[in-house]
C-alpha cells in the first residue's frame, strides 16, 4: 500500500509554524501497518495543490491536512473534489449543524452575524460523492473518491486527531486500512553515545545487508535507533538488537519507546523530589510534572535566580556564593540539599548555570552548569558544557539531569 | 525565483521528530525576498530522494536537509551529484579536516577508530564540480550544479543554521539570492479573537481582491495574521492592515513581530516579578525566563503542587483551601500576594488548575485553571476552562497569564 500526506498551510510553508500533523499522521497510519512514503508541504494556492496531488496520482491513500476553514484561501476540499473530477455542492442540514457550533462560539466571543453564517455555509459544501466526517471545530472533513482514496482532514492538530479516530473506521477508508499488512516498531534510546560510534557500530554490523529499515536519530541529546520490520523479519530483528547490546549495552536506557521521561517516573516508585534551579529557571520542575500522575512523586520546586532567593528559600550558604560563584558544584549541592530539605522530600535536584547569551567567562564561558542530584542513598554531581542556544541549553540541561536521576534510582537499595 | 527544500530523513517521515529546518530555511530564504513553493519530506531512500528533486526539476533553488551523516542510509550527496550527471570523488584534505573532528570526539565519548575513520572517509566524498562547506558537526555540506542550484545541508538544526550563514556568501548562491526581488512581511497579533470572526472580516474586505497573500493562523490561542507583499505594494497593504485596526484594533497586541514574551519584557521595563504556580509546575516561571536579560526582572519562583507547599512556601492560608478548595480564586489571589511578598516582587503570577487528564469534576472540570495577577496599582482575576490534553491546558494557561499581564501593565501609571 502506498500512502502520502499533503500539508497545506502558507503558515507552515512560510515558516510561522511548525507542522505537528505530517509526522502525527505518519505515526497514526504505520500503527495500521501503512508506511508514509512521502508528505509534501504546500501553500493554500489551488495549483500547488493539485500539482501536490498529482506527485500521489499512482498511491493508494492521501491525506490532506488543513484549508477547511471558513476563509476565501481554505480551498483543499474544493481543489481534491476538482481533482477527482466531480463538483461540490451544499448541505443543508450540515450547514445548520456547523452553524449551530460557529454562533455558540459567536454568542462566547462576539463577531457579526451575516459574514460568519456566510463562513459556515463555505463550509457546508460538500465534493459530490463524498463520506462527510462530522466537524470536531468548525470544519467537517470529507473522504473522497478512490485510487487514490484522499481523506480531507481540519489542520488543528487537535480537530484532525479526534476527526482521525472516527475516519478509521468508517468506509471505504476502513477496509483500505484493514487491506495493509503489519509492521512491528522498535525503538533503543541510548545515552550517551555519538552518531560517529553508531554509525561505526552499523557499518561493523554491514547494515546494508539488513532486511529492515533503520534509522538513527539525535534528539534531546539522546541517540535514538528506530526499526520498522515485517513480522516475518523478527528474527532478524532479534539478532540484530542483541548485537547492539552486546556493544553499547551499558548506555541503553530505554528499549521499549519510553523516553527519559517516563523511565524516570517509573523508577521514583514511592519516592518524593523537589527542585532548586536557577539558570532552567521552572523548566526542570516543568518537566517533571510534564506527565499525568507526577503530582505523586513531584512535591515542587524554588526557582531562584538571585543570589539572594537561592540563600532565602533554598538555605545556601552566602559564603559559598563568594567562595565558589553562584556557578558552582558546591552551589549546586547546596540548592539539591536546600530542595530536599525545605520541601521534605527523598531526592532533590540543584541546577546552576550561565545558560546565555550574555554572563560567560573564560573559566566559566557560556553552556556551563553544574549539576547536582541527591538521594538518601547517594548523589551524583556534574559540571557539563553544553553547546548550542539559550533554549538549548535550558532544554539539554533537563535531559541531563535527568539521566543523573536514573543512574542514581538504579542504585536504589 | 521558484524555491523548493528537500527534508530528507526517515525519522521525519516516520513521526519520530517533527522537522524544524524546513520552516527555519522557508524563513531565512524569504528575508532574501524567495518564497518557498513547496516542501517535500522523503524517507532516506536514493529513489524517493530522486523523485524529489525530480519535482523541483524547473525550479532555480532547491536546498536539501539531512543524509550527510556517516551512516550507510546517509546518500543525499551522492543522490544529488547522480542526478545532476556528476559523481562522487574523495576530496583527501576535506578527509583529515573531519577526521580532526570524529578523533576529537572519540577521545571524548570513545569508540574504535577503524570504522569511525571509514566513516570520516565516507563523508569526504564531494560530487565532482561541488563547491564544498566546511562542517559544523562533522559533515560537510555542497553546492551542486545549476538550474536548479542544489545546496546540499546537514539535518542537525545548529549544523544547518550555521552553515547556512556561511553558503549565503558563497557563490553561485550569493549571486542566486542577490538576483530575487525585496519581501515585505508584517504580522499582525490579536487576543482574543476567533477565526470564524476573522474570516468574517476578510470576507467584508474582500480577500481575494487584495494584491497580496494574507494568512491567518491560530497558534497558542493567539490569532495570527502574516501578510508578504512586494514593496510596490506597501500603499495597498496599509489601507489592508487600517481596515483590520478599525475593526478589531482593541485585541491587537503586536503590529511588529513581537511576540506576547517580548511584548510583557518591554512592558516590565524597571519592574520585577515573582511566581507561584501549581498546575504549570514551573512552566511559568520557565517562559518568563526564555528570553535574555529575563533575570533582570524575574526574581524567581514556587512550584507548589502540595496543599502544604502552598502553605509552607507562599503563605496560602490552610483555611483557604479548606473553605474553597485548592483550585479556587481566592487561592490563586493568595499565590499571587505569597509570590510577590516573599521575594519582595512588584508583581505577583498565582496560578493554580486541574492540567488533567485525572482530577476533574463536574464543577471543576479538567482544564479548569484558576490566575491571578497583582501589581501594586491593581489586579487582575480569571477563571478559564481550556480545552486540550494537560500539555495543551499547561502551555495555553501561561499564554493567559502574559495576556493578563500585559493587560495589567498597560495601566501602569
Amino acid at each position: 500500500m502506498r500512502a502520502g500526506i499533503v500539508v497545506t498551510g502558507t503558515e507552515v510553508l512560510s515558516g510561522l509554524i511548525r507542522d505537528a500533523n505530517g509526522p502525527w499522521l505518519s505515526e497514526a497510519l504505520r500503527s495500521f501497518g501503512v508506511s508514509v512514503e512521502q508528505i509534501v508541504v504546500v501553500g493554500d494556492r489551488p495549483d500547488d495543490v493539485r500539482r501536490a496531488l498529482d506527485f500521489f496520482a499512482d498511491f493508494d491513500l492521501v491525506l490532506t491536512t488543513g484549508g477547511l476553514g471558513p476563509t476565501a484561501d481554505d480551498l483543499t476540499a474544493e481543489v481534491v473534489a476538482g481533482w477527482h473530477g466531480t463538483s461540490m455542492v451544499l448541505d443543508e442540514a450540515l450547514e445548520e449543524r456547523i452553524w449551530g457550533i460557529v454562533n455558540g462560539l459567536r454568542k462566547r466571543i462576539g463577531g457579526e452575524e451575516a459574514p460568519m453564517r456566510a463562513g459556515a455555509r463555505k463550509q457546508a459544501h460538500v465534493p459530490v460523492g463524498a463520506v462527510v466526517l462530522e466537524p470536531k471545530g468548525t470544519a467537517p472533513g470529507f473522504l473522497v473518491g478512490s485510487s487514490p482514496l484522499v481523506a480531507v482532514l481540519p489542520g488543528p492538530p487537535r480537530e484532525l486527531q479526534s476527526m482521525w479516530a472516527d475516519a478509521v473506521k468508517v468506509e471505504p477508508l476502513a477496509s483500505l486500512l484493514a487491506s495493509a499488512g503489519a509492521l512491528e516498531r522498535r525503538i533503543l534510546r541510548f545515552f550517551p553515545l555519538s552518531e560517529p560510534q553508531i554509525a561505526a557500530t552499523l557499518r561493523e554490523l554491514d547494515e546494508g545487508s539488513l532486511p529492515f529499515e533503520v534509522t538513527t536519530c539525535l534528539r534531546r541529546g539522546e541517540l535514538e535507533v528506530a526499526t520498522v520490520y515485517r513480522p516475518s523479519e523478527a528474527a532478524a530483528y532479534e539478532s540484530f538488537e542483541a548485537q547492539l547490546r552486546a556493544r553499547h549495552g551499558e548506555v541503553l536506557f530505554s528499549d521499549d519507546g519510553a523516553t527519559i521521561d517516563e523511565v524516570v517516573q517509573r523508577g521514583l516508585d514511592g519516592l518524593t523530589i523537589a527542585v532548586a534551579e536557577s539558570c532552567t529557571g521552572g523548566l526542570m520542575a516543568g518537566r517533571l510534572t510534564d506527565l499525568a500522575g507526577s503530582s505523586a512523586h513531584v512535591l515542587g520546586g524554588f526557582v531562584v535566580y538571585s543570589n539572594e532567593a537561592k540563600t532565602k528559600f533554598a538555605d545556601v550558604d552566602p559564603t559559598l556564593i563568594e567562595a565558589h560563584g553562584a556557578v558552582s558544584p558546591e552551589v549546586a549541592q547546596a540548592l539539591a540539599f536546600g530542595a530536599r530539605s525545605r520541601f521534605g522530600a527523598d531526592l532533590g535536584i540543584g541546577i546552576t548555570g550561565i545558560a546565555g547569551p550574555g554572563g560567560g567567562t573564560p573559566e566559566k564561558p557560556v553552556g556551563t552548569v553544574c549539576l547536582c542530584v541527591e538521594a538518601p542513598w547517594g548523589r551524583d554531581d556534574r559540571v557539563v558544557r553544553l553547546p548550542g542556544s539559550r533554549a538549548d541549553v535550558r532544554d539539554r540541561t533537563t535531559t541531563v539531569a535527568l539521566h543523573m536521576l536514573r543512574g542514581l534510582l538504579a542504585q536504589r537499595r
